[in-house]
């Protein structure tokens, strides 16, 4: 992971790209990449879409899409000095106190539940 | 980042939430906290957005959303079977033959004109 | 449309959110509020999301998130001096053209498939 | 905007697509097409955003990007059973209750105050 932003940082530079990666042009782009992976997956069934890494066309297609994802989410965390990991790792515990698993369990309706009306 | 997938895949399962982590649910849930990411960042200036660790209200808001995003990320990889860094890398990888150093340099319209219209 | 379209330059107006309202801040807040749309569907299997306006709960908020997101896309429009209807009408008479009734006659793979791999 | 309701409608039906086009499916489309929107915006300061429509390459690809997001929309509050507009009317009212112009005046704060952290 170290690595990968450190990689991603160089490509940046050499291209001469990082006038262009403000925080919100990078959030911009990252949003613009997820629209591609859900475009992937928009008209299949719950069925095909768990089966999509076997189909030989659609699987490199959603690995791309998940390989510049993951690129533009790198590099938004590099230009906020956000430790990636950590701070999945530090939401993650934050979740889990505020979805126990006894009161979680199974429960879609307390997810959908999460936002208030008119949020 | 090892430990973080199976982390979230713990905190999957012991909800019970597997059955609702298809590819497809993943990838709008993804995008959903993708969507708040961009919210924060929406009125703001370029020089706003590149300050923004810096307040006391966006920053840590800011952060958590990142880690959201990771945790979806993350999820959906790992349901799918994919190495996210590895993906990644493979991409970077791709994107460094098509814009070359040389072409992409500084140019904006370049990027811009990646996608064809009507795409 | 067009009372509407007045309605929200004047709510905007009032309010002197106009230097906010640069094209690329209101694509932003539309991408904003389509993601949370997303989120209300995002766990709910097909049949769930086809009877999500019979429930008491979810219906409203539905139809409040579709309400945010017409405002946000009336006020680009409006800002970018595009007729909302007529882009629409002329976008769907090219892809008219480009799918026909006999080549995309039920058809995902066709849909599917209209997306490069590395696009 | 009936009219444009209906093409789109026959159109789906024409091509047997209605099998695809769930609220579920159709909402994702509608974030697929809004991400290349953003696309479109990504990398542009606010004033080449604010000229964009002069722009003889990104102009048309940005009204035909607009004609796509509202092609989802339309068809999408048709299978929910939403007046688009009435649903857009409806929330402009809510919102001025909530966002007086007294103390909504040009007030960035306020707007990005809207969302609770960890939301």
């Amino acid at each position: 992971m170290t690595e990968l932003t450190e990689h991603v940082r160089d490509f940046a530079r050499e291209r001469d790209w990082e006038q262009f990666h403000t925080p919100k042009n990078l959030a911009m782009a990252l949003a613009g990449e997820v629209g591609e992976l859900l475009a992937e997956f928009q008209w299949l069934t719950p069925e095909q879409s768990a089966a999509v890494m076997t189909d030989a066309d659609l699987g490199p297609r959603v690995r791309a899409e998940i390989g510049d994802v993951t690129i533009y989410l790198v590099r938004l965390a590099d230009v906020l000095g956000i430790d990636l990991v950590q701070a999945a790792a530090d939401k993650l515990a934050d979740s889990g106190r505020r979805y126990t698993v006894e009161a979680a369990h199974g429960s879609v309706a307390k997810i959908v539940g999460d936002r208030p009306a008119g949020s």
